[in-house]
Formats: structure tokens, sequence, C-alpha cells
């Protein structure tokens, strides 16, 4: 099954048309243009070309792949030069990706139907884990200090130094955090407060915050940081973080 | 052309055994364990088995995969309660990569070769511009002063001011510093400290130092910092940064 080039374009034109889901396996070269450029040479790969018009090329090895074009990429075929050239070219800011195939060895197109929901699941202790060690995540320059570092009443969760010496308490929220976090985090910072004679901040992290707390936050001098779950997961799976302890299994 | 679970079951258990690449197109469930979990219900999905042991979950629509393993997992397949098991296991950090597949609609797999050389252009002007933004990639904390900063016989890349509130004078170059990078850099330092009376940093910011040039570097209290151009420039790109100029087409 490989299809010739004017097979392959006819039906990577269709696939375009039908806004379907393509794939291609194909030896071909890969150029592209933007902030800077790129180019490889002739090699076997995997070219997949999205429904949002988001575009990956991939390597056999490797889990990242070697050029991309993002969703809302216009995408092209033509024949060429006795060569099947694929486009995708982002308008803002202005980035063209062209893979030249000369020879296809597979090609799929169909409409793939994926409505499901994404699910991550992980404990504050985790979260909490993760921002110590990645602090940038909450704001550039903090320092870790402590965590879990026992006040009156409680435990802060993670205690940083800022860029201008100050103490921040961060208190962290799996999900939406509502008033009674907004109360607690205030309970630490003026036990700290008290207990150091210096100035302290407060930042409440959490997926959301309930609706009609930021006032009450805000009042009460205190701030607030969204964090994205799932990006910060894939950041320590990157580095390949090591663990303090694991999820035990569902 | 849709294989039934027990010809693609035995298909994927080839794949593996030969370190073939192996990409099916199905309808599947995606569980993941590891630092976090997460869990994807059905739908029609891409998954990218890799000769190096990565793996690749991709929806419909985003140019990033919604579950990966890196290079170096564990695959295995098996036939469990009516569904094909793909899984792929790394060992440290542990984690766990599930695929259950309830109907596979494209199956294949083959060697592929894919030796060519990525190669990346971009001026220095380009990585200059690009740090400028980003001064994270050479040292949390530093905030930009200047591009571009004319001192007597020049103008210095970039001039940051340091968390403790020193100045840094960034020399950028394009591949691998010499001796005279570092020389011109100590030049720009002196001469700034000369101007202001006030303590500076000097670091030189390139792909790579030349042999025997360390010494220099150091003798000279000056600092090094390796940048990856490739992700330097996929930052930019995430980023969907704003150019202030472009680079010509080749």
């Amino acid at each position: 099954m490989r299809p010739k080039l004017q097979e392959a374009y006819e039906a990577v034109k269709r696939a375009l048309e039908c806004v379907h889901f393509c794939i291609l396996i194909a030896n071909c070269e890969v150029k592209y243009w933007g902030r800077a450029s790129s180019k490889l040479g002739r090699g076997q790969r995997v070219i997949m070309l999205k429904q949002d018009g988001s575009v990956l090329v991939h390597r056999p090895y490797g889990y990242e792949p070697v050029n991309w074009q993002p969703p809302g990429s216009r995408l092209s075929a033509e024949l060429k030069d006795g060569k099947l050239v694929v486009r995708a070219v982002r308008l803002r800011p202005w980035e063209e990706l062209v893979v030249e195939v000369y020879e296809v060895h597979l090609l799929a197109h169909c409409k793939l139907r994926d409505d499901a929901r994404f699910e991550m699941y992980g404990s504050e202790g985790d979260i909490r884990d993760l921002l110590a060690n990645n602090p940038e995540l909450i704001e550039k320059g903090l320092k870790r200090v402590e965590v879990e570092r026992k006040v009156e009443g409680g435990s802060i969760d993670i205690l940083f130094i800022d860029e201008r010496g100050r103490l921040v308490v961060v208190e962290v929220k799996r999900g939406t955090a509502g008033a009674e976090a907004v109360i607690q985090l205030k309970k630490y910072v003026e036990r700290l407060k008290g207990e150091l004679g210096r100035d302290v901040r407060g930042i409440l992290v959490a997926e959301d915050l309930a609706r009609g707390v930021r006032g009450l936050l805000v009042r009460e001098g205190l701030e607030f940081k969204k964090i994205d779950l799932r990006k910060l997961f894939e950041v320590s799976k990157e580095q390949g973080a090591s663990l303090t302890h694991w999820l035990t299994r569902c």
C-alpha cells in the first residue's frame, strides 16, 4: 500500500477539503521559516495534519515532534518538481512549515471523533511538592525556605522568600479555593508576622477561585495565583523530577 | 481495513518484537499513573509507539499529545477483557501509561529510517531578542534593562539587573564562542564599571565554548551560559512571541 505521489496529492487535498485528520508515513524533507529557520534532510517520518490545522512531524525516535505548527495554521498541498509539497502557514507570527514528500509509504485520512474530557488527578501534597521544587511557576525569583512549616494552629504549605527579600506564605488548594482557604492563609500570614515581626506576603494557589471570594482576598491583602494542573505535571514529567512519594494506583 | 482486536494485538506484538515504529488509529481510553494520574474517556485517537520506546497519544486537535511517555519506556501489549491493552512503563520515576483499545481503525508498523541532521538557523540578533524577552533562560530573576546599550567601542547585547541588584552584561554568540568573545565581554564589563562605578557581572551566552577558553573566562571573573538554540526557539514558538523582524526566506 504505497500510494503514488499523484494519488497521495489527491488524497491530501480531499482530506483538507473535508477537514479530515490526515496521517502520512513518508520519505520527506522538512523546512521551516519563522523566528529562526530549520532544515531537516531526507528521512522517513510521520506527518499528522489535524482537523484544527495543527501539524506535527515526528521522527522514528524522541517524544517531541521535530517540527510543528499550532492549531489554526493554513494547510495546503501541491505537486511540484516531482514532489508532494505540504505547506502549513501560521499567520501571526508568520511561520511557514514545508514538508517535501518524495515517497509515501502510508496515507490515511478520516474524521476522528473525540469528545471525551481529560481528567487529571493529583493530591494537594503532590501539587505542593511540585510548586516547592518549581517556585517560578508561582512567581519569578521565589526561593524556597521550608515546606510544611509548623505555625500555631497548623502548618504553612510552602514558605518562600521573594526577590525583594520578603517572606511569602503559599497555601495550595486543589480545585476551586473558597473563603475558608483565604481565612486559613490570612491566619498563617498573621501568625508568622507576629512570630517574626517582619512583613509577610500571602499567596493562595489553586486551579480556580470561588465566585465572590476575590473581594475578601484583596481586602485581606492577599494574592491569588491560578495554576493549570495539567501544565504543572507536564513540567515535572519533562524534568523527570525525583518523587518524594507515589500516588497509589486507583 | 479495520483489523480485529486479535489481529491488532498480534501486529502490535510483532512490531514490539521487531522494534518497529507502530501507529494505530483507534477508539480507546487512556489512563496514566505517575506523579499525578489522569484519565481520558473513549474517543478516536492516534497512538504512536516509537522505535526508542517513546509513546504518544494524539487527539484529533491540538499540537500537544494528550499523554506521552519518554524514550526508554517498556512497551507491552495484551488482550484483556475484550480490549487490546497497550502499556508503556517508565521505571524512574515510575510512570505507567495504559491505552485500552476498543476498536482499531488503522494499524501499521515498519522500520523507519531517518538519519538526517536537524539544522537550525537563527542570527545572533534573533537569539539576543529572544533572550531579552526570556531572561529566565539565562538566569532566574534577571530583569532586562536595555538591549544594545551603547558603550565606548561598541554596544552591549543585553544589559540586565540580577536578583541582588547587580548589573549583568550579556554577550550573545551564535555557535561556539572563542577567546575573542571573552575579551569583548571583558571590555564591555570594564567600560560599564568605569562609567557607573558599580559592580558589574558579565555572562557569555553561546551554544558552546571553544576548548581552552574556559580558563580565560574564569580568570577574567566572567561566566558562561550554554544555550540550546532549538529549545530557545521552541519557547518563543510556544509563546507566539511578537517578532521585531523576520528572517528572510533562504
